[in-house]
């Protein structure tokens, strides 16, 4: 009687946890998605988000677009599309990075995903077998680590400098593998301003990337949402312009040169592994929504991209160099950042012996939040860094920002050294 | 040299299946996406599809909700959303529930997912172990069976007859199955106006299946994408509505009642199950396309929905009674068909004997095309059936298109019995 009440009033009698897949079981938050939550209350200055400021939405082209599109290509773009992708959209994609990175469609074919996110996720299910080793830089960007994560790799992790992932290293790494009769199967790489360190890629280390690849046979995952939003150097070709082989996935992103919440990005590669992820992608949601690809198109196609990425440099330009003024300014003796020429992040690296995540508490009690480096790094193998964003607020909140971390470190540091 | 020669024109040197994971080299393309790739050319009546009629499309409500969006809320509607979907999306859906199918808010939490198909996929990816039991419909939704295939369950497929899914067979089954110290980990049922069987699960069989979850504890996948295309008859709880436990998993989208363009749908169910399915899709894809959530929100918080459904419903309403009638007229002795009070298709039941993914081809070359039964079940254990769709073509065209299709299946019939 008393079981039958309980259960009428359904009063959590239900064992929830059993029922999860055991892979489902081992799946845990994002670190940083979490960590925000807790930052967005009170006076806390947040340097540890991911976001494009708003102010850079084109919001008048996309209102003039939309119009537009709801009204000669209304039937298309509120239908179901193809999985691989709205066709349009693609040949001006194509078109648009050969013009830009004289990489040749000829050789290629692209498509369509809901975000690199999604590019990352398909392309863990397509090649990953569990053990397969995975090479990624270290730090490395923390959701294609969990991504790639369910497909159960084995990551090795290569230390990167100013001129990015130290291939000199890879190529050490890749013998040894050889020798123990083991491959690669594939190379992630986000190789122009990294998330999270900032960092390029150097021309030399592209060239020998590609070499390499040929040499120990595997593949390259070439992730590039930032390469459009330099503040200052010379423009680099991306790793897939080196490519003969057709061993290089390229992944764009609409995120950060149009707006994230289309969730729209692509992948550019040989038109057998297309292919493949196009049926995998069939399975998980059978095509990104063809609204906002329509919407994609027309701005790549009628030339608003390339104007638009002009007003977005000029945006955050003056907010990078604020960043960096300021940790010249505030930053106590023995504190190293990166210093970049684009993207959205500086790479910030403590003494030894502090471990920025255990201090990340405290900043935000002095009203900072930044993102620890830890959760970065394949192994954790890294106490000491974090990583600051510069894109989402202005100057004057940049420079104070750091002025109150620049306070934490040197607490911090005293204390380690008392 | 020629070998450097041969590199140097990427001349196909590269083994591309090799990379491939051991489960990528089994997928395979959807058979219905590739036999629609055939229909697109000449003079072919396709009864084969599953689109909505682009005229249902609410064009001018989507013009004048989208302007409005992006006035008063383009920051958020072009910005990075939270993995679980815009609250107050999720809100206006939770009410809309509460009001339309009488589930109580305060039980359950929502999600938004890019389109049901990827409820699919996180379900399968959150729930099924190598070898877990899922109970399927026999027919069922190809794409379901599409999706939790990659995790590697065993299928067990229930017949259907006018009330859905034959509950007392599941029961023995059940019964069978503790017998051999096994479980069921989910049932997956389209409750109401199947695809593509196009019937409803009676009421009665509802609560029974409630209580044989219970009973030998399973979970309900319940997918119910087509309930509010109601012509006729009176409307029936879904299933989700008797769930006391928090058993159930209710699948709903915005592709039928809004358009499938913004590849939106939601996840209604226990706090603790979605909270592991959100954790599931940060990994694949961070979150639902923003624009279209703040779109369908104002849809759905405005009244709109609830007014587009009473026209979608006299649009269709015609579209079905020319095909009963036309099956009527046309069809010749022993052949058998679905009379769905709503929906988007008819199941039709062809003499033992006749292959109807043999006779595909020749009704392609008489003019009509439909969907070849076989591929609806898990086990491809039934030959002699077929999918038709009503609503893609006007009546004129559905009456010809049958009426080819009649002629096609006379022939295949006399053929058998000579």
């Amino acid at each position: 009687m008393e079981e039958k009440l309980m259960r009428k009033l359904g009063s959590g009698s239900l064992d929830f946890d059993a029922y999860f897949s055991e892979k489902a079981k081992a799946m845990k938050a994002s670190e940083i998605r979490e960590l925000l939550k807790l930052v967005e209350s009170g006076d806390v200055i947040s340097l540890a988000g991911g976001l494009p400021a708003p102010e850079t939405f084109p919001v008048e082209t996309i209102r003039k677009i939309t119009a537009e599109v709801l009204t000669s290509h209304a039937d298309k773009a509120l239908q179901y599309g193809t999985t691989k992708g709205f066709t349009p959209l693609r040949l001006a994609l194509a078109e648009w990075m050969k013009n830009r990175y004289a990489i040749p469609t000829s050789k290629v074919d692209i498509m369509i995903v809901a975000g690199s996110q999604q590019a990352l996720d398909l392309i863990g299910r397509v090649f990953i077998n569990p053990g397969d080793v995975v090479v990624v830089e270290g730090p490395t960007y923390l959701a294609a680590l969990n991504a790639f994560k369910y497909y159960d790799p084995r990551f090795i992790s290569i230390p990167m400098d100013d001129e990015g992932m130290k291939v000199e290293l890879l190529e050490e790494k890749l013998e040894q593998l050889r020798r123990e009769g083991k491959k690669v199967k594939f190379v992630y790489t986000v190789s122009t301003f990294q998330n999270p360190a900032g960092v390029t890629m150097s021309l030399e280390r592209r060239k020998r990337l590609v070499e390499l690849a040929d040499e120990y046979d595997f593949l390259i995952v070439e992730d590039n949402p930032y390469s459009e939003l330099r503040y200052s150097g010379e423009p680099i070709p991306p790793i897939k312009h080196f490519d003969d082989q057709g061993r290089v996935l390229y992944l764009g992103t609409f995120s950060k040169i149009l707006a994230p919440g289309f969730r729209l990005g692509w992948i550019t590669g040989s038109p057998h592994f297309i292919r493949k992820i196009e049926i995998a992608k069939q399975a998980v949601d059978l095509c990104a929504n063809t609204f906002g690809q329509v919407i994609a198109w027309k701005y790549v196609e009628e030339g608003y991209l390339d104007e638009h990425i002009e007003e977005i440099v000029e945006f955050y330009r003056p907010r990078r160099d604020a960043m960096l003024e300021a940790l010249e300014e505030y930053m106590p003796e023995g504190v190293r950042w990166t210093r970049p020429d684009g993207g959205m992040f500086i790479w910030v690296t403590l003494p030894e012996g502090i471990d920025t995540k255990l201090m990340a508490e405290k900043a935000i009690r002095k009203g900072v939040a930044y993102v620890p480096g830890e959760a970065f790094f394949a192994h954790r193998e890294v106490k000491n860094t974090m990583r600051l964003n510069f894109t989402y607020v202005p100057e004057e909140t940049i420079r104070e920002g750091v002025k109150r971390l620049a306070q934490v470190i040197e607490d911090e540091m005293k204390a380690l050294r008392g």
